[in-house]
């Protein structure tokens, strides 16, 4: 027994505990391998909590309804739901001309959306079968499609070339190459937008075109959207759900962690047809059952509540804020950078950066691309966390990645200050 | 699009939303299908909250720690683990034998008990293997087993005959009909004691013998033990991760839900040796990433203060009086049943019961066991709802199970007693 396992795991290469030949960037730049008076911009966690109103609220409910701690229909709450159709309804422009709003056959509430997305891909897809994946990646999708036997297939989005500040826009999908990518297998596209790391909100016309190539290869569609209530400058987030022809083929995915400043409390959810949530949910039902019950009920009143708080507004007005904070010290070092148009994450080209040769590097980071080395040293000398994002390209697209680094700017300003102070010092290895 | 689903799914059969030819008993007795006024010891949860002292202390670190809101390392938040190895440890013999305790190596906090062993079927089975698990089972064993492409093979215990009460030790496992169910391709067994639905704690001579099998055929052990905190009279839960050479291939299963009457919290964990625990971690941290951080921190407290609380022991003697409670209502009404040595169901022999012949029984209870048609007209006729256990078997061993009903007494005694009452009705039907 003594080294049992299945051949999934090892497929899924990229894990915790190093039983594999690559670690996961996670576990190399864990707060236990860096230096303790690092500033951690790694992973993208707030460091702040959800709103007191939220809490307080859920303190209340937790103390007063004895099912508030006891098994969901593992659909979700209703609270829950209701709320989620009350707040997601009006962002669906293809319902609003319907003039309805989301049924609770709509919706499956799950353990964050990492575990939503989990469990529609073992809904829907079948060992053997290929899911396309845009580069940079959101690194779970790679085990997750892993897990079922499936095999993710990777298209990259080109990044802008030369110097100075840069668009989301500038990252662009060649959508012949998009095309090419689908073979008889392909049964799931993973579209993320707002996108994590690149901050890239697509346009309205990127999503008409990749849309067009899903209706006409006829697949599924998971439309990440973690980050859809993180959009700056006033710039417009479309659900490519809402498309002519995409409504019966797509699952959307929410996070209360991404909106609520709750990244622990696991709660997700997705939206799409009935046909499409129903084996969603019979394959949640049987991983988890449910997700948990007082924070589905806290998610609930942070939902109803929004809205007549201004707490998204003025939420993205604070992250706007912290976005700037960040850029600011990249001008000022003379680091080109594309400026996020929604998330919580800021990608640097730190190609002109010169480390000394010579500096000792893990074997963790050997082989790896040449952004681990930096983030590796500027983590030890600098004491600032980022994230190396070739983690996010499959092999043959590493060298696409590696020309940068992640920063996450989910924290106060005054951490964000103090990292962006110790960053400066980049100006001597330039 | 519109029927996507995988094999998967209909494999897994017994599922939500009535895809499928068979309805799970979940759905068919769930509250919106019964009447309004009946009393439900249908699904295993309490009728009341988890200890204030547990809920006050998680408001406290809600309110204080901001971490306690972000994602937790996906084996499971630092203060939770330490509790679990002080909890546990000396409940297991071989460890207390090396004069150590449990390392955070050797657990993993897992999305309930459900989402634990999940990611340990996913960690180890290999489509085409199989898992055998003894009847009558937990029905999500079912199917975890079929998610991962493996094939669950069922051996029966053999239920007492003759009236009056019996004993959980009359529930017999033949030995030999249980090694013969093993092939080249068994991959792991599943034990649960205390038992779910029969309420039999195995004696350590009976986990002898099966762990004797297990060494001899090198196979993985998944030992549920949720109800490891409810076992009545005294008697001595073993467990079966301490035998002699079974430490090594054994994953003992834990449940927050169970122990702490918080079954909507998911919390639960793995306890084993690091080659068991590496490989589901790894699963697991891709299934959910982790389970929620606030209610990691609430179990903590809990399993940190229960022994100087006593909680264990009061808590015992609350089930055992409710226990009674319910079984006293069957020895007026003068129907058998094994008098529960542990967990909170009760199983009755409904045998004798005649129910009129003409009775309308709708489709989702036709071609089931007798017990369905038993348990649908006592939730209409009597208004308590109880649960047909021959959903707990396999479509060749129905028969084994359709004799009984199960009734959970994790009930407060004024709605036993009142359950009780409607039941007296039964003398009329014998
Ligand atoms: C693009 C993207 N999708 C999904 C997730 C997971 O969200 P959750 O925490 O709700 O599982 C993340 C988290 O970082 C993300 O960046
Ligand atoms: C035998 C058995 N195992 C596991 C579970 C699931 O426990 P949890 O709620 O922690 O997922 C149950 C719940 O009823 C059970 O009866």
């Amino acid at each position: 027994m003594a080294t049992s396992q299945t051949a999934k795991i090892p497929q899924a290469q990229r894990m915790f505990d190093g039983a594999t030949h690559k670690l996961d960037v996670w576990t190399i730049f864990t707060p236990a391998n860096v230096p303790p008076d690092a500033i951690n911009l790694g992973q993208g966690f707030m460091n702040w909590s959800p709103p007191e109103w939220i809490t307080q609220g859920s303190h209340q409910v937790m103390d007063e309804q004895v099912m508030s701690h006891h098994y969901s229909h593992p659909r979700g709450r209703p609270r829950l739901l209701k709320a989620i159709s009350k707040f997601y309804s009006p962002q669906f422009d293809n319902l609003v001309a319907e003039g309805r709003e989301l049924t609770n056959e709509e919706i499956v509430v799950t353990a964050g959306a990492n575990g939503g997305m989990f469990a529609a891909l073992t809904a829907h897809c079948e060992p053997g079968e290929e899911v396309i994946c845009i580069e940079p990646y959101f690194d779970q999708y790679f085990a997750s499609i892993h897990f079922q036997g499936a095999k993710p297939v990777f298209v990259p989005l080109h990044p802008p070339t030369g110097e100075g500040i840069k668009d989301g826009s500038e990252w662009t999908l060649d959508i012949e190459q998009f095309r090419a990518a689908f073979t008889s297998k392909t049964k799931a596209v993973i579209i993320n937008t707002p996108h994590n790391p690149v901050g890239k909100v697509f346009t309205k016309q990127e999503l008409e075109q990749i849309a067009k190539v899903c209706i006409e290869k006829n697949v599924l569609v998971i439309a990440d959207e973690v980050y859809d209530c993180l959009v700056f400058d006033g710039k417009k987030h479309t659900r490519i759900a809402t498309l002519p022809g995409m409504w019966e083929r797509t699952l959307t995915v929410g996070s209360a962690g991404k909106s609520f400043a709750c990244t622990g409390w696991r709660i997700g959810w997705l939206i799409g047809p009935p046909q499409l949530t129903s084996a969603t949910l019979a394959a949640h039902s049987r991983i988890v059952f449910c997700t948990n019950s007082p924070m589905q009920e806290a998610v609930a009143i942070g939902l109803e509540q929004a809205k007549e708080r201004h707490f998204f507004e003025d939420q993205v007005a604070a992250y706007q804020e912290r976005r700037d904070i960040l850029c600011s010290y990249f001008d000022q070092i003379g680091l080109s950078y594309t400026k996020p148009e929604g998330s919580y994450f800021l990608l640097v080209d730190i190609s002109p950066v010169k480390i000394p040769e010579d500096y000792p590097i893990p074997a963790t980071c050997q082989g790896r691309g040449k952004d681990f080395k930096f983030c590796w040293w500027l983590c030890q000398e600098l004491k600032v966390v980022g994230i190396p994002p070739s983690e996010f390209y499959c092999d043959e697209h590493v060298e696409i990645g590696e020309r940068f680094a992640r920063f996450a700017f989910c924290k106060d300003p005054e951490l964000l200050h103090a990292a962006g102070k110790r960053l400066l010092k980049l100006k001597e290895f330039l």
